[in-house]
């Protein structure tokens, strides 16, 4: 069995087609520019050339036909025709409280997604678009939505609930849902196989640090609390998100600084974080490079970016009573050595102890922490697209 | 040596006249309603009745004058004349980054405190209205200004710049201040004095829970962290204010809810903490009433207000590398047993555990921590005045 994982921005798309036997991806891409001039669509198979086309295309049907046709192609593409993908699964941002798992979709999917625009209008249209284009190319191949709002699910109310007047929740759906869910989910399993525990018997907090960044807490095999919120925009700080700050400041700046809803959405989503203080790069490595050349800003940026995860690892022990595992992933996790060092200095008291030669690794699944500290911390790389092709293989085999 | 020291607020005014050879506090009033119909002054005198006078007063220096009254009053006073108080000691909110210590007011001050305005557009104007009344009736007293924000200027840069772009900081001074300064910095002083130690050598989290609430993270003698912001908005749930949300919560409600900028300020300042979540009263008393008779959303609040302080003691934890003890203080702090009890459960790994015999008390300097826990926890009452007036006779004796 194989199945298509799609993963739809409002202008990106990246897919994967993995061979369910073996787990093994046959080959994945990115096209890029969708309706943009400029578009382009570049596929990489294991021990091939990467296969790169650039041509027009208006939107993402157009995206997906290309797709189809370079996973069908003579030369480069890997199967000999589209009804060997057994099933096609998405990744959608948004849930809302409707899906604590992910779901084959029909029309009352649809429906449901549709009135989850509200809740992410910068993400979920573009989910939609994506899954609608799938269907008409592909309408008797079965579809699976996984959600990245699900994992977070069964977060108790009292940590999802924020301190405003409660008819915003009944009202508007003011809560914290939080995101990666998919990410988390997976590597805190990962985390729990590699301890040689059930999950349900350890305090995992799992640090999903990429571009966009969050924590999670997880405690008897279940997310009781992330820093991701009602949007992707709370938490600790990321590339270009300021993650949390004083409330009374979006006012701030529309009285004082004469800014729109709109200018201030987009400064705290696209101007701030560790580009917005460093003033270099929302990029860690460029901001490295910055801060060992003595750019105080940039020092500044990482300073203040390992202290808020940092503290948020303090705060998620609070939450479960304790914690027996913290786990890093995502770009950044994965792959910046020195800000795993950085990030777990100061956190002896909690058991937290990193080996600085075992730390010494970057996209590989290892344990990093001291021989006999009494939590383990690992590396463990995210494979958000293995998850939403097993859940895709799951629910369509049924 | 007498000190008179005020708090004036938009519409009240509190003061307190203390000895400061017995550090004993001779008279304490509280002026509310000033410009209001029913203006009405209290003022109580250890071991005497109540003092009350209800006349109309169109300003606060029409409050100081009666004030003064008051205080010599031949049947009801505790002074002979005016020229019994050396000096007077003004709280005043916010001393921007200008005031890392109480200072003498002279006209230069003035002018500081005018330009703080901007930054406590609610709290440092009736500040500054206060001061010049009491200078227009008291021309020949010095004077000394005692900043809320003074005692947190210690804290690192890394703690209080915000993931924003830097130039907002540089061009609006938007950074965290914190504030309740005086407060965390009178029980952080005793606290070390309870445990025989100097205060160079603990680390405490100081947990001032009055209406507005903060924490601070106190090591080597200074804050290094604390939970208020740009803004008294920031940090925990507190009776009326939210505290940290998503904030794309603040632009989602204007644009989904059509609120205006001040319209969602007044939501976050007025109707959200744990009145907004219970829907009871703001009052902790009316709402624990309420959640004993089962209310539900009075349980959330509760729950909720427990869990944002037991998750920012743990950050705070995380932020020193550790923690040897923790204060409640201010109203709740004081005198709720059960929230103290509350928030602590589950802190057991910190070495954090409440004796709930101790833990029996209210408003009394005491420790009500297991015997033997590593962590010593402490209810102390807090007395912002008096460090005022401490203030105020040290620089004004020089």
């Amino acid at each position: 069995m194989k199945v298509l994982v799609i993963n739809c921005g409002s202008s990106s798309l990246k897919y994967q087609l993995i061979n369910m036997e073996t787990e093994e991806s046959l080959a994945q891409g990115l096209v890029e520019r969708i309706g943009i001039e400029g578009s382009i669509l570049t596929q990489k198979v294991p021990g091939r050339d990467k296969y790169i086309i650039e041509q027009p295309m208006v939107d993402h049907k157009d995206a997906i036909k290309l797709v189809l046709g370079a996973l069908v192609d003579g030369n480069h593409g890997v199967i000999s025709s589209m009804d060997e993908i057994s099933a096609v699964g998405h990744r959608v941002v948004h849930g809302g409280e409707k899906y604590s798992e992910s779901v084959v979709i029909d029309d009352a999917v649809m429906e449901s997604l549709e009135e989850c625009v509200k809740l992410a209008p910068l993400h979920n249209p573009a989910n939609i678009i994506g899954i609608n284009a799938c269907k008409s190319l592909m309408p008797n191949t079965p579809m699976v939505a996984v959600f990245d709002t699900a994992f977070h699910q069964t977060m108790p109310k009292t940590a999802y609930m924020y301190p405003l007047p409660y008819e915003l929740y009944t009202k508007y759906g003011i809560r914290k849902y939080g995101f990666h869910g998919t990410s988390h989910k997976y590597v805190s399993a990962e985390c729990a196989k590699l301890m040689g525990k059930d999950i349900k018997d350890v305090k995992i907090i799992t640090c999903h640090l990429g571009n966009g960044a969050s924590l999670a807490a997880i405690k008897d095999g279940h997310c009781v609390d992330t820093s991701m919120g009602f949007t992707p925009l709370e938490g600790i700080a990321m590339g270009t998100r300021c993650g949390n700050i004083d409330p009374a400041i979006v006012t701030f700046l529309m009285n004082e600084g004469k800014m729109t809803a709109k200018e201030v959405d987009n400064l705290m989503n696209k101007q701030s974080g560790v580009l917005g203080l460093s003033g270099v790069s929302s990029d860690f490595r460029d901001i490295e490079d910055a801060a060992k050349e003595g750019n105080e800003r940039a020092i500044l940026a990482l300073n203040v970016y390992n202290y808020r995860v940092r503290e948020m690892i303090g705060a998620y022990a609070a939450a479960m009573g304790g914690v027996d595992a913290v786990v890093f992933t995502a770009g950044l996790g994965e792959n910046a050595i020195e800000t795993r060092a950085e990030i777990c200095k100061g956190l002896e008291f909690l058991g937290i102890e990193i080996d600085d030669a075992k730390n010494n690794v970057r996209g590989k699944s290892t344990e990093v922490s001291k021989d006999g500290a009494k939590v383990k911390v690992f590396v463990i790389p995210t494979n958000e697209e293995l998850v939403i092709a097993r859940d895709t293989k799951e629910l369509t085999s049924k």
